[in-house]
């Protein structure tokens, strides 16, 4: 392939990086039509149920398609889903020449979109910013190749690692460009876990608020609320909790189908699963597969030392991002993650793949095994 | 002042900087003779003694130095020390003008050398990159306007601010880059202070070792060993100490003259000193003090999180050195400080002032508000 096909691959990459907040549960993808040189079209997926890429291209280019060379971020779809199949639309398009970054990530269709596209007689290219294309979709690839989500912890801790005064006190540790990050950090997530014990103690909202988000299309962004999850092994949360009155949907996760009979069970809004794991805790591996199974593709934990570090310790979480503080909070403050650790070669080591300044803060991302 | 005055300067500022793990107690300084445009004379200052950089600058210059400018990143002294003043060198080559980087630190002589050239008729201008030639030399600089050095602690922590488990195993939390670096950090500093718990637990050498410095002049460098200080309020150093049997200089701080009949006071190398504070334990801050009286610039603190925490808590510490590996070591380990902190309002906030991955580890310098 040559440097013009990946400028126009590139290209197509920003497109669908457009996507990054809104296209859940679908992948983000951006698409690119070319002829004699020139760009024809140009398309993006913006929402599940609306348009894809391809499409949205095609539209844009017309009849000039003809002949032309489509540069798609994903392999195009070969199965009617809520939208025909875009293997059929560029085919019908006419055009020459699929160049694609990356095959579909479910094992059992990868492919299958690329085959009729050369049954139809096109030429398809595969593999093209492959990395970059792979990076728009974390959570989308994971979970078509192994049925779990990406499982991101968010953690806001002191250069001593504390995330809370002994009493419970943190507001604020990090300034407020780290936490216009997190806002950010939760739109592009399908779903945010917390524990019961979060939020009787802090109360959070755990929402995506369009004004703190600092973005062009924030108010399209929350519009969609990802779906936020309370783990509540023992039937603590109490229906004052500011979260269940606000916008989007809740699923209180519980280690049992009896026992509580909580006056939150009549709200639409709020449903109660049970996920019982041996030890009379909520089997938190099981959560993450049904969370997957309802097309969540990026969790985002937001939780105290004892959830978090479950999730840590079970190896159920693939980044850990730590926003740290330039401040001491002492050896009282609570830990970063409960993890009980004895030698050092019980020791969790880690990838650090980005770090970069936010604020006065620092933003780190780590990545774990995750299983 | 001119670009080509600015340049001369920077050249000066990285002779000067050859010094940096030598010169202790005396500054690092750098000197360049210009004439007519051309460079004439180059000069630092190697080792306390030995020459001073104007008057090495001056070997080099010859008579030709008659006329010429000096660029000097610090005020020539005024005084007669172990070598005749500077200032008289410069006046005898006949030397045109003097442009300093910044005043001789020291209130009480600032300005002296500076008088004594005009005296003698030279052009003399002051300043020009002084932030740059203040960074040579902040230990030197802060004992003379404050009779305090300046105090460095060194932790070495996992991404959850832990520095050993529960059991004391700490070996090895960063990589052996992190190992070299903070070889550098101990032979630029003029005493390391540790703890007699410490001591008797991992039983460090804190020693510079030649060959794990990486540098080209390593076996000079580590002719001259940090004094080392162990805190021992309550006697507990034992004379197996490994520490105790490497050469360079130890002092051992107690908290009292009477009490301890140690076989180790028969030792030229080891000094016993008191220091005792109200509450039995060693007065810190007049442990620092005393080590400034001593000509000690820059104080690097390797102890444990108790002694290094006290030292943190009384406000004593300008920077704190943190290498962060990428890994966790769990809430059972131990804590990167001990401070007794109980409200959001007691934080101890500190300026991060660099960031810098070192093999796998980061790298973080913090400055903290020292009395």
């Amino acid at each position: 392939m040559t440097d013009q096909d990946r400028i126009y691959m590139a290209e197509a990459i920003q497109l669908a990086n457009k996507g990054l907040y809104t296209t859940e549960p679908n992948p983000r993808v951006g698409c690119v039509i070319v002829k004699d040189g020139k760009v024809i079209g140009r398309g993006w997926h913006q929402k599940a149920g609306e348009a894809h890429a391809e499409v949205n291209a095609l539209v844009e280019a017309g009849a000039e398609a003809e002949g032309a060379t489509a540069y798609v971020t994903l392999e195009p779809c070969s199965h009617f889903g809520r939208t025909p199949p875009c293997a059929n639309a560029l085919i019908e398009a006419k055009v020459k020449r699929v160049v694609a970054a990356m095959q579909d990530p479910n094992p059992l269709v990868a492919g299958n979109g690329f085959q009729m596209l050369r049954d139809a007689g096109i030429i398809v290219d595969s593999g093209l910013l492959q990395t970059e294309a792979e990076a728009l979709n974390p959570g989308f690839i994971k979970r078509m190749k192994t049925g779990f989500p990406l499982v991101r912890v968010k953690l806001a801790m002191s250069v001593d690692g504390r995330t809370a005064m002994a009493s419970g006190e943190s507001q604020w540790i990090t300034g407020s460009e780290a936490r216009q990050d997190v806002q950010r950090l939760r739109a592009r997530s399908s779903a945010i876990i917390t524990g019961s014990g979060t939020v009787n103690l802090d109360d959070p909202s755990l929402t995506v608020r369009a004004e703190e988000l600092g973005l062009d299309n924030a108010d399209l962004i929350a519009e969609r609320q990802p779906l936020r999850v309370v783990v509540d092994s023992e039937g603590d949360i109490t229906s004052e909790s500011k979260l269940l009155g606000l916008a989007g949907k809740i699923v209180v996760a519980m280690a049992s189908n009896k026992g509580v009979e909580h006056d939150l069970r009549h709200s639409d809004q709020i449903s109660f699963k049970s996920f019982a794991a041996d030890n009379g805790r909520v089997d938190l591996k099981l959560l993450l597969s049904w969370l997957a199974a309802q097309g969540c593709n990026e969790v985002l934990i937001e939780a105290g030392a004892t959830l978090a570090g479950a999730f840590v310790y079970q190896q159920l979480v693939d980044e850990l991002w730590v926003y740290m503080a330039p401040t001491l909070m002492g050896s009282r403050a609570r830990p970063l993650l409960n993890l009980p650790l004895d030698r050092m070669s019980q020791q969790i080591p880690m990838k650090l793949v980005e770090s970069r300044a936010v604020g006065n803060d620092i933003r780190f991302i780590y990545q774990l095994e995750a299983e």
